[in-house]
C-alpha cells in the first residue's frame, strides 16, 4: 500500500497518453486507484459510464432496491463439508486430450483463460499421465532412497509428515506445454487449451536435501533415478546438485494434501523444471552416478535440433509469458478501454518484465506486474489499453532475472529447427479483428 | 533461494543448543539445508535415523524395488474435467455447526489443523451464513450502487469483468472466530474446530474504488451499506475510506470463480477487516452519512466491556497466531525433535514476528516465518524443537507492523471482561503430557 500511494498522485490528462502503439497506456494507470477509469472517460471526453448501467431515476432505483430474485425469497442451501463450484461455472473445467487406445494416457489441459490470479485451483491443475491415475493407500505407500547412500532408507508417508517442512507457491510446466506452436499454421485454440499445461500451486513438504543427508550421500553420488507407483512405474533422472538445492518432497498443494492426479500422497518437487521431472506417486530414488538413459529423456522430452544433435536434459523451463485476457475465443466488446492481462513464468528465477505490444511487435511498453512476484513462480501481469476498434495484433513478452528474453517465434524455429516438439516458449500473438473477434497468428 | 544460501554456511553443534527453555532450537537450524536433521542426529550422539526405516539388507532394498503394490499392477483411473480429493482424505473437512431450527443459519470450520503452507483450498474455506447459499444466476445478477452519489449506476457481472483487476492473498475472519476462548474452562477441540473461522486465499476483483469514482460520490458521503442477495438480504455498513482504500469487488478466488458458500457471483472484500462486513452474494452498496444501524452491527459484533460501554465498529481483526501442530487432539511420537508449525495473521498490516514458547512463556524465541509474508495475509511459521518428553506448554504469539503483541489471555480478559463474545485473539496454549497427547489448556 506504502508503495502505491506513493506511486499514485494526482491524475492528469497526460496519464491517457498512450506509451506504445495500438493505444497502450501507461501502467501506472491502475495504481491511480479511484481516479482512472472514471476520470479517463472524464478527461477522453467520452460521455456517460464505462460499462455500467446508469439509472438516472430515482423510481428505477427504488425498483431495483426493493425488487428480490428468486433466490432471496427462500432459505439457501445448507452448509457443506466440502464445497465445490457453482453449477453455473460447470464449462470452466480442464480439457482432457487422452489416447483412444489407453483412457489414462495423455493430458488435461487447465483452461488458464477463464482463470485470474496467480493460483491454480487444485481441481484445475494440469494432468499429464502415462497409465492414469493410481488410488493409493498412504497407509501401505513408501519411499525407498537407496544406492549409492551410506544408509538405504525408507519412509513412511507418517514418518515424512514428521519432518520439517516448507512451503513456496510455484508453477509446474510440461515440457510439452504449447508444442501447437511448432505448428505451420497457428493453431485456433482457447489459451488454455493451447497453452494450459502449465499451473501454479502452494506445494509443501520436506526439503529433499534434509532426508538424503540421513541417508548420507556417497561423495561420488551426481544423479538420483526418481521412480512413480503408477502402473508403468514411470522413471527419469535428475542432477544430485538440485536436489541439494531446492527441491522438495512435496505432501501438500494449496494446502491441503496433494490430489491423486497430482501424486497423492506424495510427488518430487523440483521447482522450474520440466513437469516429467516432478515425479508424481513418488516411490523410489536411486542415488547414482549417471542418469538412467529411460525412455522419458531419450525418446521423449528431448530435441532433434537443426545441426543434427540432440538437446537433452534441457531441465530449467525458459521464461515465457501468455495474454490469457484478450486471448483466442475470446470476444471484444467494441472499442474503447481494456485491461490485458495474462502471465509470465520462469523456471530460472523471478520475472523481472513483462513487456506488451499492441501493434504487432513494433513497440513495447511496460506491465504492470502484480505483487508478489516469486521465483519459479507465476506472475500476473496487467496492461491498460485503449482500443480503436481497428484490427490489432496483441502480444508479450517476458524477461527474467537472468537478463533472457522470451524469443519471437521465427527466432525460436530458426534456432531450434522444425523437429521440435518440446520447450516452446515463443511469444504469443493475438489478432484483434474490428468484429472483435480474438485469433491466433503467427507474427 | 541467495538469501537462504547466505544464511546456512556451516552446521557446528552450537546449532543444537536451545535458544529458549523447553528445548527450543534457532529457528535458522531450517535453512542450513541439507545439514540439519542428519546432522542433527549425529551431532546429538543419538544413533541411526530420525524417523525413516533403515533397511541395512540388500535383499530387503531389492525386495522394495521388485514388490509392486496392488495400484502398480493395472492401469490408474482416466483424467477428469475437475479433480476432487483422495479418499483416503474424506475427513479432512469443514466440521459443521448450523442451527437445529434453520439449516443455512451457523459455520462450517476450517480444519487448519489439518492443513499446511498459507492457501486455504477453496473447498474447505470456512463458512458463516445467516439463511443458506443462495444458487444465483450470475446472469441475473445485478450489483447496483446509488445514494449519495452523482449518478446511479448498475453492474452486470459481464460489466464488472472487464474492468481493470487486481489479485491480493488475503485472509478473511469471523468476528466470532475462537469465541470459545471466552470460557471459563478451556474447550477440548480441534484447533480448526476452536479457531477455523479463517481462512485465507488470493482474491480478484475489481478496485471498489474505481466505481465508486464512476458515481462520483458526494463530498459529503462516509458510509456505505453493504446488502447481500441471500435470504435475508443481510446488510451491514462501512466507511467510504475503506472503500477508497484497499477493497475489492471480488470475483475469484485462487484463481477461479468464487464458490457459492462464498459470494458468487460477487462479494465484498474488505482485507483485514472481520469477515460479516466481507459481504458475500452482493448486490447493493448505498452511500450514505451515517451507519445503518443493522443487527449485524448492533445486536451482533458488538462488545458489552467492563465499563458498561460496548465496542462498536471493530471492523480490523487484531494480530493473532495459533500453532496447528502439534495441536489439541493430535498425538506425539515421543521424546525427540519436532517442527513446531502455525500461522499468524493480522488486520493491521504485515506479521513481523512470531514467537514460540516451550515452557509455557516463561521463556520465547523466535520462530522462522515462511516466505510470502504478505499484509493481511496468513503467514506460516515454523520453529525446531526438542521434545524431551516432559510435560511441556507450547505457546506462540504474533506481533504485527503496528507494533502490537497479541496478548496472554488473561490481560485480554481483563480488558474486555466476561461479557465478550467476539474479537478473541489471545495467545492459545497446547499442554504436551509425557504420553503424548496433546490438550488445550489456560497457562
Amino acid at each position: 500500500m506504502a508503495k502505491k500511494q506513493e506511486e499514485s498522485g494526482s491524475f492528469t490528462s497526460n496519464d491517457l497518453t498512450p506509451v506504445a502503439g495500438g493505444g497502450l497506456l501507461d501502467r501506472r494507470l491502475f495504481l491511480k486507484r479511484g481516479l482512472m477509469f472514471g476520470s479517463a472517460t472524464a478527461l477522453a471526453g467520452t460521455a456517460g459510464n464505462l460499462f455500467a448501467e446508469e439509472t438516472a431515476l430515482e423510481k428505477v432505483v427504488e425498483n431495483k432496491i426493493t425488487s428480490k430474485a428468486p433466490w432471496m425469497l427462500k432459505p439457501g442451501k445448507p452448509f457443506s463439508n466440502y464445497g465445490q463450484p457453482s453449477p453455473y461455472e460447470s464449462e470452466v473445467i480442464r480439457w482432457i486430450s487422452a489416447n483412444a487406445m489407453a483412457s489414462g494416457n495423455g493430458v488435461s489441459w487447465c483452461p488458464l483463460h477463464e482463470l485470474e490470479g496467480i493460483i491454480t485451483p487444485n481441481g484445475l491443475h494440469y494432468e499429464r499421465h502415462h497409465n492414469g491415475v493410481p488410488e493409493i493407500d498412504p497407509a501401505q505407500h513408501q519411499l525407498l532412497i537407496h544406492g549409492m547412500v551410506e544408509k538405504p532408507l525408507t519412509f513412511s508417508i507418517d514418518a515424512l509428515k514428521r519432518y520439517p517442512m516448507e512451503s513456496r507457491i510455484c508453477f509446474i510446466e510440461c515440457g510439452g506445454n504449447s508444442n501447437a506452436g511448432w505448428n505451420s499454421r497457428p493453431v485456433q485454440s482457447a489459451a488454455g487449451h493451447f497453452h494450459g499445461l502449465v499451473s501454479c500451486s502452494e506445494w509443501t513438504g520436506v526439503p529433499l536435501s534434509v532426508v538424503l543427508n540421513e541417508a548420507s550421500l556417497d561423495p561420488k553420488a551426481s544423479w538420483i533415478i526418481a521412480e512413480a507407483a503408477d502402473g508403468i512405474a514411470m522413471n527419469i533422472s535428475f542432477p544430485v546438485e538440485k536436489a541439494m538445492d531446492d527441491a522438495i518432497l512435496a505432501l501438500y498443494q494449496n494446502g491441503e494434501r496433494i490430489r491423486p492426479e497430482n501424486g497423492y500422497p506424495l510427488r518430487l518437487l523440483l521447482p522450474g523444471w520440466e513437469g516429467v521431472t516432478n515425479v508424481k506417486w513418488l516411490r523410489r530414488l536411486q542415488v547414482t552416478d549417471q542418469p538412467v538413459m529411460s525412455r522419458n529423456e531419450t525418446a521423449k522430452y528431448t530435441e532433434l535440433m537443426p545441426d543434427g544433435k540432440v538437446r537433452q536434459f534441457t531441465f530449467e523451463m525458459d521464461a515465457k509469458s501468455l495474454i490469457t485476457s484478450p486471448s483466442a475465443g475470446q470476444e471484444m466488446h467494441g472499442p474503447g478501454y481494456y485491461q490485458i492481462t495474462g502471465l509470465a513464468w520462469s523456471g530460472k528465477g523471478k520475472i523481472t518484465k513483462v513487456e506488451v505490444s499492441a501493434d504487432g511487435g513494433m513497440t513495447w511498453a511496460e506491465a504492470e506486474l502484480q505483487e508478489p512476484v516469486l521465483s519459479k513462480c507465476f506472475t500476473r501481469f496487467r496492461m491498460p489499453w485503449k482500443w480503436d476498434g481497428e484490427l490489432a495484433v496483441i502480444k508479450s513478452r517476458a524477461k527474467d532475472e537472468t537478463g533472457y528474453v522470451q524469443p519471437e517465434r521465427d527466432v525460436l524455429v530458426k534456432e531450434r529447427g522444425r523437429h521440435g516438439y518440446f520447450h516452446y516458449n515463443a511469444i504469443v500473438s493475438w489478432e484483434i479483428v474490428p468484429e472483435g473477434y480474438v485469433n491466433h497468428v503467427y507474427s
